[in-house]
């Protein structure tokens, strides 16, 4: 079956292809793990490369930012939007979670442009105006309203722990509301904080399984080989790992 | 005694050849660890391999991508339920919970095809609807319902903690309402997140106690070796062992 | 003093013959640890091997399996019964605590057959019905109820953690209003989950203080060595010990 | 200045020759550390070869066993009450605390016997009669009660945990309210739970700063060595050490 | 693009020249981690060394410290009020966050002397005047605020744990608000409380990745090497690493 | 600029000559860890060696044993009072708190010896009185007020937390409201309770970052090297550090 690819080789390979059409998929990780750099790159591909056109919902009420950040990563998201093949809204989560008559502040770009992929930046940002207890059922709302769309849908999510040793998809538990799951992470080695990028699910798929480091460069995200040489990766704060050769020599 | 099997071989023989007849299974893990894979193939063999017929429900409200993830497992759901030996019922918990004189949304249908087999996909889900408080009361209810319809019903449950140096079957302290719990559970091995599944519990019946390494493969569930090489597996973050001769060596 | 012994005959030397006689005893393990089993065997052995009689009183609403489970183990639980030998109680907690002028549903049957031991499964069930402040008390009277019916009871609590780096007797805090604790604790070694036996607590006596491995086998349990080779048992996930010769090789 | 000795050399000799006169002393550990134990042990002493006074409080509402358990270590309770050279007072926490003008229920016993030793066994019962905003406020006005009284004051305190990587006094954060604080401790060696015993604080006076070995034999609390051997003693769950000389060896 | 140097060469270095003009910075680290020192020197640098204007927002009542503080450091704050270079502001947080017809108390003086730089010392404090449930929001409309003046701001955050296992950038949830985000870190080595800083997040722009140690030195930060020889830096109390070859000599 | 000497030689050299004149310092550890012993050290070395007069703000209602302990450690409290160079005010938080007229009572006795130094004991006990929300608002008052008074004041803070992997200078986040943090901590080494005392912050100088031990003894407080051998101290409870030639042995 098609798949929506990101355009990033190592990551749809990763995804045996790319993701599942109509998937809601959920990009979680800490503050600075490169969603934003993902989901914008996840986007302008989708233009550029494969002629899906995209929405980009933004909680920023000041997306200058957004536009030049872009620029600095050689993506022109105006030019994108005066050919129609871009919407960026900037809303608040309050009034995208509206519904009038069934109408949210998203369905009228949806009409105009058709879009295939759309981006939430941040879902988590949904916890500062919706009462925990609610904010499962608006997720799921959300998910299921998007799909309707026939939307393929990357939502944000941003976690407050860089480490620890517990580890959870989000403090929501909205894990289950979702297709797929890709996970960002901070990860201490060598006193430097590297990132691990990690499908955790896949629904329907088959997916690499791996921990595979990343780093966001000019040109977005670039993936490299997984950690081979350590142990505890997802805590954060890995260990070196001892040779196989060592542990087993007195085997 | 007569055993419902899984057919699936590695784990009917970690279960001495299968469920109990009637018994209430936990089947838990977190998101993307396998849970509904394993529910659909427990359904679709108990119809093709063993003549029983089943019952799944799922609380999802788009079920075409249940259809679609079974189709790429090889199981052809609708096929199955025009032949009278399936039902899929798309719900919501808090309607499978309301009583009607007695009646609830799940008699109707388990009168037609006379099941032996249920799923509810996913039991955590009630978490959205029901207070905590009251959540243990509703699942003892639901529980004792089946059994009384001689159903044997495998209950999902989605955990949200992927890893933690801590581990409770569920957040909701449930385990005590069921007759048998087997985990999935994610395992962070060489930088790949592996999956282990447990039985931990099994009324009435001697069970394989190992925790043994299983992948989601295009057919289903395929189970392997135990993890021998590594400690601290249940945590999700296990250390690699030293070789015992090593350990011993001094002695 | 004579004493009341569980019949099993490793766990009667580790407490240095049996139960003391009118003591409240706790026995505290997470789902799947074999707490009910060795409750029944308490029960049978004191009815069988010692002619003591006994009450089972259990807040499972269907006790059909509880017969089935117990026939597994080679106990006929029914022929015990009309031999008013044994009685088994099926209520809730709400009802076993209610007591109409000073009696309550427990009373009757003791006054019947004049037991000597009694198994309440489980106490942690009063969770469920018994606010958290309350539990407390109640479980005081309770124990203080049992204790002037010149009863030797076992007080069963189901633990929801598997395994952590903390562990209490209860997450209830009534460890001091019993007089003995026995723990059952699941153990991970060598990717498997064995389970460990510990009396923690045993007023008025001496009592053997290692962590003993134990097995539920169809004869009921067995108990065998302890975790010599390992540290952090109690924790669930220990670590392999390093011989000591190692350790001291550069004294 | 003179002591108030326990009577347990070791025990003296790390407090260097034994509690301050008039001192509120706090003794604190899990169910089944010993507590009750030594508390008696430190009143029978005071009667028999000291010549104090002693008063026992207790929340059971059966003593038998408190004499049946003293007895066994060697105590005749009852003896040194007709004696009256020791009182014990079976109430409950609230009846304890009540005053009547500035009277309460100890004050007629302390009045009568004139003694120089209390034990309360157990403090921590408060918690279940005082709400937990209130408990400081009762045990900082009972601590000094006793004291105007002349009285020194063993306050038993019960603990939750068994073992944690993190340790506290009490969970209700009263240390600062005595002006001792004796730690009983379970500590898992070699697959054992042995005891440890610790002086954390002592006001006017040095003391031993070890964490000493003891058990509860026929005749009592007995004190052993220190665990020389490990570290993280205080967790529960101490790892070996290694030689100090392997450490070192390439210094 | 131009950059907001902050006049410290290492750090501007591992900015990639600077912060961004018109991001707001979250400086993070618990109390005596160097947060005001930074702060300050960021300011005073930036009106001696660049030219740029700055305002010092603090929330002690009495600044006279401040003052002693900066001239300690070389730094003669009051010299820079009187030459209308910056403005140092004493007030309280919610004095801060009033606004009356849209103006607050910081539009005056920025309307006066133009700054381009400034400095709330320090954010957190608005925990003691505002609820938890409307910080996120109070933060999310003072950063925009300041964004509209088009200042670059940096906002200082006391966190109060010094050291553990697990790290967020706050407690509060807010590092999605801010642009980049500046870690200050106690470091355990060595039995010595070393300091670490590290660059977590930086909108739209490269950085250096690695923990540095830094010191306070009468001239304020200096900056200097990472901790290559450990392991666990962010938990605060690190690991030794083992040499590579060790680890390798087996393979 | 001139300090206030502890005349403690080791303290001194640590903090550089002493405290800031004016300072607030908060001193923190839990109950026995040595915090009064220092507090009155710090009080009579001024008043006996630098003519500082001082005030002792104790809340115990039973002084005596304030006088007592002092006596023990060489100090003559009594006499320092007779001779107006010291006052110690035994009181309760609340009427310390109230203000009548912007008078409290500590303004008279302040007025009375014109003190430069003052000693809360402790500070922690506004807990029991001033509730959780406001408990940083009256420290903040209570500290500026000091301040005003021209006083160095040392403000005792005690931590229920013996150990534990996360570290926090208090559990009320109050370490922003001071210029200066003394740490007392118990450290568990070779299975004994030693104490280390860090200075942690010191507003507007220079101070020694090691973790230094330290014992109470006959004189007071001994200060000596900080513990080389050791990982982890501020956990409380830290390990072996391996030799550094080990570890390097195979770079």
């Amino acid at each position: 079956m098609e798949r929506i690819k990101t355009g990033i080789a190592e990551l749809d390979a990763m995804l045996k292809g790319g993701f599942m059409p109509g998937d809601a998929v959920l990009l979680t990780g800490s503050a600075g793990s490169g969603k934003t750099t993902l989901a914008l790159q996840y986007l302008v591909n989708g233009v550029t490369k494969f002629g899906d056109k995209g929405i980009y919902v933004t909680f920023e009420e000041l997306p200058d930012q957004i536009y030049r950040d872009a620029l600095n990563l050689g993506w022109d998201l105006r030019k994108l939007e005066d050919e129609d093949k871009l919407r960026i809204i900037c809303t608040s989560p309050n009034i995208m979670l509206e519904t009038d008559e069934g109408e949210n502040i998203l369905d009228q770009p949806i009409k105009e442009i058709q879009p295939r992929r759309i981006v939430i930046d941040a879902l988590s940002h949904l916890e500062i105006f919706v009462p925990k207890e609610e904010l499962r059922r608006e997720v799921y709302r959300l998910a299921r309203h998007l799909k309707m769309k026939n939307l393929s849908s990357l939502l944000l999510w941003e976690k407050p722990e860089i480490l620890g040793q517990s580890f959870s998809v989000t403090d929501a538990g909205i894990g289950f509301l979702v297709d797929s799951i890709v996970v960002l992470k901070f990860v201490e080695i060598e006193s430097s904080m590297k990132k691990a990028l990690m499908i955790l699910k896949m629904r329907g798929s088959d997916h690499d399984k791996h921990l595979r480091e990343f780093q966001t460069t000019s040109n977005g995200i670039s993936i490299f080989a997984s950690f081979d040489e350590y142990e505890g990766i997802m805590t954060g704060s890995p260990r070196r790992r001892v040779g196989e050769r060592f542990a087993n020599a007195f085997k």
